[in-house]
């Protein structure tokens, strides 16, 4: 269901094997008196001689076909008549010239019942027109040192990052530089959490209604949330409801009281007939490192689930009615009390679908226009039917730019048609309508940065923004990466925002601008329409077309002489980049690692 | 997911093309040092050099995997391995010969999350130990001549049946008979439509919270469920949420007053410019038949969306508040005031998910056992997720019965090769947790009655029979059909139930009756392990195991003499259907449509 009106049928088959898809259709319950016999009724198509599906994508082993159908009664059945000959309906596959008399047998083909608007994907309206900012506060800016733990360094004073530095980054100090987020173009920023928690991370959360003191206080948070709303800037918190902090004191009440605990079903102990903890804790309850050592050599011996495998992190039963009524509690607050615009849910794929759609249910309940993005690294349909989610952080699209863009990654890198392939594995991975609310990305707080991945390359890395930016899905930078910040996987690619502009690099920023612009101002980089127009693996270039624009990237450090493609006509094009007339004859001049947007005049 | 700690992974290839599907799996966190260089850290895997996947059944053009996994952790990371070379992931195929450092790409591994249980589908437990009988009740037995509405005919005295003929059939005729139903063995009733309508069949039903007057009162009702109850026998009714009746006071109101009426938006008007109606309605607001004539021929004059394309039966709109609230009202009322025991929906593949999981809600909070079985005519996976229906009315078992075993159908009848296939269809349709709360039926109110598909046959009609009791899902048997009752299509397959014992066959009785008593006692007719040993497309037979059954079925009106197959072992064995030996050398003589259920000794 694309629309209220619309449903997009899609094919999937192998590649090479067959010449045309043609799709039968019609209103399930439409009968009337043949055409041929009237005395008998028959089943009346609404399909035509030439209602063929369009072969849309090729990925590394399928061609994928679609349709696009507007039955007026809003029902439809319907069936794949492949090469003219076999009819792929839902019960048999038929060889309709040996059987004639099968190729309208009404119970083999598929049902679509009913176009319910109530189902169909209804993300917030102002999702895909954002560009988000990525922020880790406790390594962006530091505005209130009085709030400074003990042991906080001096700013950016290392060379060697790791997790356990403090540096004062604070929410003051995000306060301080809306002005140049939004000086910059970004229309959001999502902060990685901002709860007290033990960490720098903070992803072990041991309070969900209160900010981190480290961070500041409500007060400060409420005028973060004000600053940025003055500045149509919207805000999204990270929800750590996956597992909290082991100081969590649910959890604490758990391990002061075993099964007498109230909170002892809140949390999942795997053996009930021995202790919740086998190893020794301080008198504010923090794990004694030393004594928990044997767990993190032999992970059979941990009593309750976790994160992955650390203590640190006890996973929560969200179906425990106490935790479900806390959790969606704090979901409710910060958006009634403080007005955020979104919430983005941390290791989102392993928390039960029945809590995600009650999560929807208080978070829409609160604000109909909230955004819901879950953290899901991998192909993320069953989350994505409209009950629950408003998208997914679209790592999917990530590893395919880094394999293709990337110099600095393990393995080879992909050919612009294996490129094109896993590109279109993302394009059909789910329905036109849910990718534009799709948060996009090329790094985060988890992942290398991708200036590194282009071997710090500056000019290299202006392709993957580029292709981020032109892709439908709202793109996100990671902060910093607009300036050049570098680093490798955490801890180091969580380093302290430079603020000396002179460790800015200019050229980048100016590039990060411009794309916004163009983003901001050019339907086409957020729009759906994909089509590629030339995948060149010999020498790495790509062109695609989106609306009337047309994308040229090479990823070569060398000039290129191509010949422009039949798809595109010779004559006068502005470079919405540059603004620059272009003019185009038989071939076109690709300086290293150069790139063109260009609309025909 | 099977249960809270198992996991089911199918694999549906191309037939013929691959020899074995080994499955790579291991926690998505489980990294150790290296066995082979201890510096370096690795992804550590659960699976061994022979988790290989079984090839368990093959349909028209496919070969289904299966493998079953019980990750200790709740989560697993996985990939196909097929022919020992090619790695089927999540976001491509690598031929690990050419690429071996590809084999343990962790991020090309599909991902199960987490096994949270709150996801798993969970059917009430009694479920898959009913035996269903389903009635008509206008034709079933008048128990009450006494509420006959004016016009009631004698009960059968028709040769020709349609649908607006009254014969009196009622509640009270079904508590009369309920010692009968109980004595064959059945162990639940399903009604059609019991509240109050302008039809005989009750699917426009014009008030939800009360009981035709034709049929009974309230009190009537509940007399009847507490003696069902009384004789542990389920009660359920049919939910019609998709449309109401034409009478229903919300539309009339809509009639009535246009856009003005707070019920406007309960329906779906077409076209809001125009009235709701272009016909003539009588004074008590039934519509004027020779005035709705037009839209009878040209269906594009109806100006509200209906069932079908019938005026009689507006469809509701199930996401307005109004709708809603009364709709989910009625379907608690029923159950707590009552104390029904399930929910049979009609055209409930038209009405939204979104309404569905308010109305499983609604339910399970009224009696956390109920059932919820769909009407859905195809594969109904968007709807078995476990947050909507607890079954289907099995359709896509009916179909292929019919096929094989049906001697008057318009089409060829399958070869036992053909049956398997299908068959398989349906094994593989659904998890092989949800296929034991399925609705099983060979014929209903909506289709030809089985008898009349195998000619009036009882010899033959008794293997229908037996497939269904031998299926796993509640095997359920339309009213009549146990003493021979037939009927073509609609209307005529709703006659009058025959109280004449000697109208009845005793032999399709007893037959009945020996299918449901061993359903009852012996396991496997309910197992969901279904294995074929043998389906001769000559001879037409088959020979099927479940668990340490085996079920042989002729359907040739002749004796065949068969070859033992190897799968089955010569030797002495019970007939659990005689309760006879049999012994069982190298052949074995089947008598026209014959059949055994073995049980070697």
């Amino acid at each position: 269901m694309y629309d209220k009106d619309t449903v997009h049928l899609r094919l999937i088959v192998q590649k090479n094997h067959i010449q045309s898809v043609r799709v039968l259709f019609g209103d399930p319950f439409h009968w009337g008196p043949s055409d041929t016999t009237p005395e008998t009724w028959e089943w009346k198509q609404d399909s035509t001689a030439d209602s063929y599906m369009t072969k849309e994508y090729e990925t590394q082993d399928f061609e994928h076909y679609i349709y696009e159908a507007t039955p007026s009664t809003k029902r439809m059945r319907y069936a794949f008549l492949i090469d003219e000959r076999y009819l792929y309906g839902s019960r048999e596959t038929i060889d309709v010239i040996e059987h004639p008399d099968k190729l309208t047998h009404h119970f083999n083909y598929f049902n679509y019942p009913f176009l319910n608007e109530e189902d169909m994907f209804s993300p917030p309206a102002w999702v895909q027109d954002q560009v988000w900012y990525a922020i880790f506060p406790e390594r962006f800016a530091n505005g209130d040192p009085s709030i400074n733990l003990p042991g906080t360094l001096a700013w950016g004073s290392v060379t060697n990052y790791h997790n356990r530095q403090l540096f004062g980054g604070d929410l003051q100090g995000i306060i301080d530089h809306l002005d140049y987020i939004q000086d910059i173009g970004f229309t959001g920023i999502y902060m990685t959490p901002i709860f007290p928690s033990d960490s720098t991370h903070k992803y072990d959360v041991n309070d969900y209604f209160d900010i981190d003191p480290a961070f500041g206080d409500k007060e400060t948070f409420k005028r973060l949330v004000e600053e940025a709303h003055k500045r149509d800037m919207k805000v999204m918190l990270d929800a750590v409801y996956n597992h909290c902090g082991f100081r969590h004191p649910y959890f604490q009440d758990v391990i002061k009281h075993g099964k007498q605990s109230k909170y002892y079903d809140c949390f999942y102990i795997i053996d009930s007939d021995k202790p919740v903890i086998n190893f020794d804790i301080d008198a504010h309850g923090k794990i004694i490192r030393e004594s928990a050592k044997p767990l993190f050599e032999d992970k059979t011996l941990l009593n309750y689930r976790t994160f992955a495998f650390t203590p640190y992190m006890p996973k929560m039963n969200t179906n425990h009615p106490l935790m479900k009524d806390y959790l969606l509690k704090a979901a409710a607050y910060w958006i009634t009390e403080f007005d955020i615009d979104g919430w983005r849910l941390d290791v989102s794929n392993e928390v039960s679908h029945a809590f995600w759609r009650d999560f929807r249910h208080t978070v829409k309940t609160s604000k109909r226009e909230a955004y819901i993005v879950g953290e899901n690294w991998e192909n993320s349909t069953p989350w994505l039917q409209g009950d629950q989610y408003d998208g997914v952080m679209n790592y999917e699209l990530l590893f395919p730019i880094w394999d293709y863009f990337g110099t600095n990654i393990d393995h080879n890198q992909s050919t612009s048609t294996e490129f094109k392939y896993k590109v279109n594995q993302v394009l059909t991975n789910y329905p036109k309508n849910v990718l534009p609310s799709l948060y996009n990305l090329v790094d985060s707080h988890d992942t290398t940065r991708i200036l590194e991945i282009c071997s710090n390359n500056i000019e290299l890395v202006k392709l993957p923004y580029l292709f981020l930016f032109s892709f439908p899905g709202a793109p996100s930078v990671y902060y910093g990466g607009e300036i050049g910040l570098s680093g490798k996987h955490d801890p180091d690619n969580r380093r302290c925002m430079p603020w000396d502009p002179t460790e800015h690099n200019p050229d980048l920023l100016r590039h990060i601008k411009r794309l916004i612009y163009l983003r901001k101002h050019v339907p086409a980089l957020k729009s759906v329409a994909f089509r590629w127009i030339e995948t060149n693996d010999v020498e790495e270039y790509l062109i695609y077309q989106k609306d009337d624009v047309y994308f040229i990237l090479s990823k070569r450090f060398k000039e290129l002489t191509i010949t422009l493609p039949k798809a595109m006509q010779a004559g006068e094009y502005t470079d919405l980049y540059t603004d620059q007339t272009v003019i185009l004859s038989t071939t076109l001049l690709i300086p290293s690692y150069g790139f063109f947007i260009l609309q025909k005049k």
